[in-house]
């Protein structure tokens, strides 16, 4: 397994999405920190279920995606139709994060054009080259992250904020930087307290995790001097998509006078402003639990709304690749 | 058991608070919804330690604390320094709501004047003109709270906002008004969960239960119209201090002019505006877990500053017994 001893173990390639033979093998993100498993998708509904079923979020579908195309490849040769077909059921597993529509879109026309006889290899090298685009992308947004934090920040995050906040994190401290990290937990899956403060932690930040409702009190307490998250889906506007919490987040650093980057793969750069229309509204029995435990009575519904939608009044800047938009 | 059909079963006050002979029964609200016992407390001293520990909050602490005084009278009889030491005890259990210390002070003078030979009998006495006393209070602020709300209103709520809101609904149900309930679930002790949303749906309020990191959605999305909350402390200034959660829910409706009615027993109407080093800090742990599970590897570390300060421009009213201040 390659290791980059700049990320936790939760985003080594390796352990997000791995193709073994013809099992594609799903980080189980779900069971994280308490154990390490790997799920294993025999094709690519059962990775689009995974997905679905939040075995993986955040740019972990992107990565599963991709794998599931070589994977569907090496089950059925070259058959364009069922790619396209396994295509759709990956990109239409969760709504609002469109990285995985676009990246599947940029892709399948590049697909029809490989000849059978090495169709499934040749996908394969495509999948490596696009994942490695991935990573330069990351790696520049993550030099114009590490820009932003200063030696004594406070840095707010929230649900699993991934490789650029991470490896922005990296460089800083290459750089000399000190600073504290406060990690929200994210309700109702918990990526806060699942992935990213274990992920802080084995990596020897300075760092504390905090309940989402914590967020604004930090701030007006004057912890946190910069607040950093990922985006599920950012506009050119500075409309930004992200996990709940990120609202309430934004708001309270905006009111203190304290910056919001948020991290942008691919900013909409065209198109309408999103709307709540575009949030992901779930199963609302995933709000009534906690790590499978019932936390309140059966007789109580529950509501789930599962992203926050940021204007742009709230967002210093989106950071892409090519710097702050 | 008394029962008062307008309120929950966890806000009669023979589940908050009950003495058995010597010994203390205090509902024990972190086990609701599933289970309902009550703590035995063989003294004051016990019974500060349980409030210490999360056994009862909000309003609880004030009539546990009454009934401990009793108890002591009960044990001690006519020990006036004994009195003033349990009461000493119960007041500094938890540092950021002083209503329980308001309330001492006030009685402590009017015991030291009874006669031995009834003592014990004359503090209960005391003690059950003063809960009458209290019971007035909520019905008065209720009647004020039941009068803010709307027929077709979306009521936004924290933690558990006890009698006050309860009573509130009660009388606004009663008028005719139809309104939904959206109670955040306020991590990391779940008073939304264990509580309030089990007490509406007992009641057959029409409510949900969200996680709190999703307050500041609900109200964006348009479907909160008033946020009401309980406070363990407002003041003249309409500064208010309560559970963590109200700051984001408060900004969110400020943005979007949507009013928050803060309910309030006893406003500081002199005094400095509350500060940050006003708020408990607990101990961390008690984030990195949720109904006593482990909600993170033992490498992490929390941190809990357990209330938020809201300033007054968030706040639309703080309702007291004497109507809107």
């Amino acid at each position: 397994m390659r290791n980059d001893k700049r990320l936790p173990y939760s985003l080594q390639h390796d352990v997000i999405a791995r193709l073994d033979g013809t099992v594609l093998l799903v980080g189980d993100r779900r069971r994280l920190p308490f154990e390490r498993v790997q799920l294993p998708c025999v094709d690519a509904y059962e990775a689009a279920a995974a997905i679905r079923g939040m075995v993986t979020q955040g740019g972990g579908p992107l990565e599963v995606s991709l794998w599931a195309l070589v994977q569907t490849a090496r089950i059925n040769g070259c058959d364009i139709d069922e790619m396209r077909r396994a295509a759709d059921a990956l990109s239409s597993a969760r709504p609002t994060n469109t990285a995985v529509r676009k990246e599947l879109e940029y892709i399948l026309p590049l697909i029809e054009d490989f000849q059978p006889s090495s169709f499934a290899s040749d996908v394969e090298d495509l999948v490596m080259t696009r994942l490695d685009y991935y990573d330069a992308c990351y790696d520049a947004m993550a030099h114009h992250g590490a820009a932003l934090i200063e030696d004594g920040d406070g840095l707010l995050t929230t649900c699993f904020p991934e490789h650029s906040f991470f490896l922005s994190l990296y460089h800083a401290r290459e750089e000399g930087k000190t600073f504290k990290v406060y990690a929200m937990e994210t309700r109702p899956w918990l990526q806060g307290a699942h992935l990213t403060a274990p992920g802080l932690a084995e990596l020897g930040y300075d760092s504390y995790l905090i309940t989402d409702n914590m967020a604004p009190a930090l701030v007006s307490m004057g912890l946190v001097t910069k607040y950093m998250s990922a985006s599920d889906r950012a506009a050119a506007s500075h409309w930004v998509i992200n996990k709940l919490g990120t609202l309430s987040a934004a708001m309270a650093c905006h009111e203190k006078g304290v910056p919001y980057y948020a991290f942008s793969l691919a900013p909409d750069m065209t198109g309408p402003d999103p709307a709540w229309s575009d949030v992901e509204i779930r199963d609302p029995s995933e709000v009534l639990s906690c790590q499978g435990m019932k936390t309140t009575s059966d007789s109580v519904r529950g509501f789930y709304p599962c992203f926050d939608l940021v204007p742009p009044r709230y967002v210093t800047a989106v950071v892409t690749k090519e710097g702050l938009l």
